[in-house]
């Protein structure tokens, strides 16, 4: 495992990290979800990857017991959430989700800081761009949660590059902490945003970025090729909307061909797309999903075949995919 | 029950809200001022105004305990006090009355925090302005009390539109936290300030209004037409300032005929000048004041009002109102 | 008894103070100082000026024990300090004494407050100019006491002009609070300092006055007229090296010659001396010493004697004093 | 015993100090620390430099536990602490070591505070450049250890000179606490950096000094002249990096040379090499490191030579060593 850079920031992250992204509490209890963080950190993981809203604040509960129990030294991990949607979904939710006001803010981060039982937070992320709150009410109350030592660096997840740097020039002229990095979609499928629009971004502002889904929902994997296959993550009812794009004929079939070429490497397409998305020097870390041990021990295969991914392999896999990309 | 972002804040309040000015401690107990605050609550208000000034501490003090009976969320209200003239009336005042300088500022905003029983307010205000305190000394106060955690916005009430574009550009020079909402009476006997003087303000700074006195202290209920009332806030021996004005010959001569407007769009003339002041968009809460809960629940009828306020009907209005207003 | 602004700034103090600096713990316990405090708040002063060095830290347990017997509210009083000189006299004193360096600064208000007994001391002094120490080290740590709500203002003593504004541009550029108030000597033979060296200091940055010594340590009462009276401040060990100063021949004919001036006025010459000092505009109040009830309350007769130096007789104080002022 | 302003600071350091690199933990116990602590104190010392890294923590604790037992009042003394490696040498030391990164410097700091039981550190030092940390992120987090009230002043230790004003500019640009003090090496065999590199820096930032190794490791004290004495620092197993160094003949022949002029001044070669760092206004303090309570009281001796040091004798001692210095 290599550790980079978060963006031009002084923290140094594992290229490939572990998220709680739909799995932990639905899919993953405490126990499970320990013996997963072990199994990660032994490997040189030490990035875990959690929001506010995943399993509407279980997952942060989970993990903080799995911290609780592994005892890692605090130095030794890197902690993440993210605030937007909020935890509560009926009743008025004016101000409660969907937000990146002060109020919201400042009362989400002390929630999470008591859900995973820890007194600062590595990465806090502003989860999605709020369009009614002005980007100096997010920035000020970001930046207030890193001066009272509740965080240590604050980003943002799926912003335009307009807003990210809007962000950083008001943080600049009024003295604040300033956003250090952004959680984009990255995979195979999905890579305008990162290879092109926040292009600038990297030298001019020191972006980091910790990409999620490498596996486009499990499409990279190829269990989609012929349906839903029961118990994956595309059969869970809180995922039925994603179901038709993970039936795409076409990215289907590009998936079978590159599972010739990962099998050619001496791997599977799974860990060709995260070893794809790692070979990116722009990228500081992939965030993995998994709820099985033995998905993230596979996944965690990619490591292998990240050196492999000569300029002639890149180009065969660039054939196949850019086309069906956005 | 529509929300409305309090100016460019990302704070979002509700059309009407409920404020406690004359009416708590005074007229209404604890129990009523729960009862009250359920009632708008479940209509789905959820802004309470409150000032350190109503009641002499006491409107804080019902307030907080009915709060704390009512177990809310923290995040499903907003609330505010204001700050100028202090709490006591006899011995020595100077320092406690009549002022903004930040000796008094910071001791009040504690004072709040305990007769409320919270651990922030969300919205304070500079009660009036104080042109015996420099605005440097103001702001500096009222943007610590953010920085504190104590408060979440500031801003001002009855302020001129110079200084309130004073205390914005000096927050702004100096990175502190900027005022972001006036609260002005505004109805339809006095428009003014909201519809003249802080034109600009709106769009440079932002400004968002929480506006009061929408009945024009009752006459815009059409009840002083015929004298005072018995038991009416008019009767109220600290109101007695007011009367005269209550029992304006021409002003209640336009209410008769705006009681027939109303009827015909099957409501009542208090409905229609609450209506009246929702219907502008700079406005981002009306403040209703209510002693009886049948008097706030007549009043939430406004809200059925509003869509009525055609251009046509906004014009007979005008021509009633306007000329007698200031 | 009136009220004036402290320089520029909102807070309000009487147009004469009561210090502690000689009497307090040397002449004063805290009974008599009790008493004192309670005379004189009766009498309206809400200043009372005390120092870190006056009886090295007694004179503030004095004046804390004091409050705490009185019980006013915190609000109706305005309480000072200041630092430079140090606690201690023996010993390594490098870093504790002359200086106003952060290492010293951060440490001695914290002493004071517990000293005091306090939450927070209104205003704090830097008792002297340190030549030794950067005004932008300085600056940083007072203003750092007001962050931190030790403090509310700051302000220097005896600094000159100069350095006074020096201090208040660093802050100006740095965003931190500004020094708000001097505390010079000034009384009929000391004038330059604040008659002319401190003339745009004023209307440039709102400098506030808070004078002492308004009777010359004693000189201006007539009573050293014939030599060093036993139990008077001259007769203090700690006072020897102003004796000569006390006796000088030409101060003294000028003073009975004030004497009689003061009896025309229907006072005697401390009460005019004290009430010359406070007829300047620029100064905000002027700070009394007693050692004896009955001494205070002769002193604040002045407050009679002020409306009465018309411009014929100022001329006439002048006359006398001027050519033997500094 | 002479004291200094640190640099520009208004903090004022004794010429001679106390280090405990090498020595405590390894060599020194608890008593033996709190005895030559007390001598030092006793001498005038009143500066004592430490570091996270030296015995890996333990010598933090052993200074924490030599001041609780020695009772000084914590205005008499300044203490230093330095982070950078961290104190862990084995697993993932990602984060943990060779860092500068917020993550790191603001867990550091609350350990050092943890393991010396004080409540602040007068000077905390970036004890290595880290050229993986942008220095604007290294300065917010040392900035933030001085407004959180954990240390009083902050500097560098083996920084360029190009770096440290870059840190001094990003200080003054942000508003933030500027870096006031280096920490080199600075010997007779070892002064470009100091004469040389750092030459603007006195001026144009007011860079203090606080040097080390003033004896070369010990070369300086001639007693490697003929091998790795057994007990010496030499023979440390941790020190076996700079036996050669340690050795170099040409060296040890000027040192041999330089006993001469020490014996004509009526010192030892280790008093003329510290008396000639301590000569030297640019430094504010050198730093003596002493493993026995007798050599620490042989080094103070080196104060005596200090004012024997004419330009004549600078002169011969310059044309032995300076050919042989980088």
């Amino acid at each position: 495992m290599q550790y980079r850079r978060l963006g031009r920031s002084g923290l140094k992250v594992s290229e490939l990290s572990l998220g709680s992204w739909v799995t932990y509490h639905n899919q993953v209890d405490t126990t499970a979800a320990t013996e997963m963080l072990a199994a990660a950190f032994d490997a040189g993981v030490n990035f875990f990857d959690n929001a506010e809203v995943y399993a509407l604040g279980e997952s942060e509960v989970v993990m903080g017991q799995a911290f609780k129990a592994l005892k890692w030294p605090r130095l030794n991990y890197v902690v993440s959430t993210k605030f937007f949607w909020g935890l509560e979904r009926d009743g008025n939710t004016t101000n409660r989700k969907d937000t990146l006001n002060r109020k919201y803010l400042m009362q989400a981060i002390d929630g999470s800081l008591q859900r995973m039982q820890l007194d600062f937070i590595d990465l806090v992320y502003c989860h999605r761009p709020d369009p009614h709150t002005p980007i100096e009410e997010t920035v000020h109350a970001m930046s207030d949660m890193i001066t009272q030592g509740k965080a240590l660096y604050w980003g943002t997840s799926e912003w335009s590059a307009a807003d990210i740097r809007a962000a950083w020039e008001i943080a600049d002229k009024h003295h604040l902490h300033k956003p250090l990095m952004e959680q984009p979609q990255y995979h195979l499928f999905h890579r305008t945003r990162v290879e092109q629009e926040y292009a600038r971004l990297y030298e001019d502002i020191g972006l980091g970025l910790t990409t999620w889904s490498p596996l486009a929902s499990g499409l990279l994997t190829g269990k989609y090729r012929s349906g839903i296959p029961a118990g994956s993550r595309g059969a869970l009812e809180s995922m039925s909307w994603m179901r038709e794009q993970l039936q795409d004929p076409a990215r289907n079939a590009a998936v079978a061909e590159l599972e010739k070429i990962a099998a050619e490497l001496g791997g599977n397409v799974a860990q060709l797309a995260i070893a794809w998305a790692n070979r990116n020097p722009r990228v500081s870390t992939v965030i993995l999903g998994a709820s099985k041990l033995a998905q993230l021990q596979d996944n965690l295969g990619a490591l292998a075949l990240t050196p492999k991914l000569t300029p002639e392999v890149l180009e065969r896999i660039d054939a196949l995919t850019k086309p069906l990309a956005k």
